[in-house]
Parts: structure tokens; sequence; C-alpha cells
């Protein structure tokens, strides 16, 4: 066992899972990160119109969910999770790409098209490698 | 402070973080995918050809970094680790996008050229999503 610890949260008019966008490409609002103030050496380098990797503690999800019907569609088969983005998995880890829109202070980005719910914790923030390599 | 729990863990002939390419595409040898046996649902519809994203425990990481020299260069300027893949930064999660090659067992997979060393935790495994949308 180890222990994650929440860099930051994010604020978002998606205040409830049922209602929020699966991926931030169907429909999803703008949203602010705030980050903590002991993590402000490592947010330095982030700018206005960097594309970055936003990992979040899902924190509304059942962690004893091996297989779901993906995207809720309960006409589709089961599937196991690990073949899925479904929130409900052993350790709910959510990556979300978007690109950033404004760096408003040292501790807070607006970022594009983020899906996850206000008062979602971040764990951590990635720099998106080229194309080629990874996604 | 929230819990992540190992579902498996990385057999590579890579032993020393030392001597790991710093990306899977940088001359990483093939790995296998060892997962403990209680996790068996959420495994089964991953498929030989299949391309995953494995979020990894660094566990070797030293969390109190907040800044480094990217890629060990040390006459490049200091960065956030936000802005960087260093596998040292707050929560030491490792995001490897690799194909799958073989599905050994129900609980082993061997897959491509990942950079992480024998023994790491593994802590989910997601499916690669459309390039437009994600990486």
């Amino acid at each position: 066992m180890y222990g994650i610890v929440p860099v930051g949260h994010i604020r978002s008019p998606l205040i409830d899972r049922a209602h929020a966008p699966m991926q931030g490409s169907e429909g999803a609002p703008d949203a602010r990160l705030v980050f903590e103030p002991q993590y402000l050496d490592a947010l330095r380098d982030l700018r206005a119109g960097d594309e970055i990797l936003v990992l979040t503690w899902l924190h509304q999800s059942d962690r004893s969910v091996l297989r779901v019907h993906p995207r809720d569609n309960m006409a589709a088969p089961l599937r196991g999770v690990f073949s899925t983005r479904s929130p409900d998995r052993p350790n709910p880890i959510g990556i979300h790409r978007v690109r950033i829109l404004a760096v408003d202070t040292p501790l807070e980005l607006t970022v594009g098209e983020l899906e996850a719910i206000d008062g979602t914790p971040i764990i951590d923030i990635k720099p998106v490698l080229d194309r080629a390599r990874e996604r």
C-alpha cells in the first residue's frame, strides 16, 4: 500500500458525476486547477498553450468494481475494467489530457475541456510527449 | 491521503534505475506484467495487439523533489517536475504506453518496450484512446 497526497484540486461547474461527460472532448467545460502552496516550485515552468496530462484521484469511485458495462450502456457486454476507462476500478486514477489556457496565478491554471467534477483531487501533472511515443 | 494498492508487478531484465532508458522508445526491452489473482476479472478483455497505458508506482523515487535537471542533464536549467517526466515527484506515478505482445496466462502479459525496472508495482491498466483525444 502506497500513500497518494493530493497536490491540488479541480474547480469546475461540473458538480455531479452522473451529469459529467465521459471524456473531455465530449462537451466538457473549462476548469481551474488550484494547487497547494508547497508545490509552487513544481509548477514554475508550466505555460499557457502547453498540453498536459492531469492525473486525478476519482474520489467518488467504487474501488471494488472489476467488470463494467462500457460507458454505462447496459446493452453492452460486461468488460474487465482494465480494458475500459471506467472511473470504477481498483486504483481510481484519472488521466485527462488538456491544454493550459491561462496561468492565472502561480498556483492556479485554467485548462480547457476537463470532464472531472468539482473538488476532484489532483495528484500529478505531466507534460504530453510527442504523439508517436505516447498517448 | 489516499491508499494505492498494487495490482501486480513488472518482471524485466532492467534491474537498475541508473541503467534504464528514460522512455520505452529509447531501447527498452520487452517485459512481463504479472498480476495478483484477485484482479483476474479486470484483465479478461485484454488481447494481444492492444495498446495500453501501464500505470506504475515508481517505488525508488524521491518524493521530496520539486525541481530537476531534465533527463539528468546537469547543463540544463532546473525545471519544475510537473513540466518533466522525472520519476522524482510528489506522487511518483509512471505512465507507460506499450503494446501487448502476448497473453501468456490469464494473469500474465508480455508487452513491448517498457522502461520500468524489475519489481516495479503496477497500479492500473487503461486502454489507449484514439490519437486525437489523448496521449
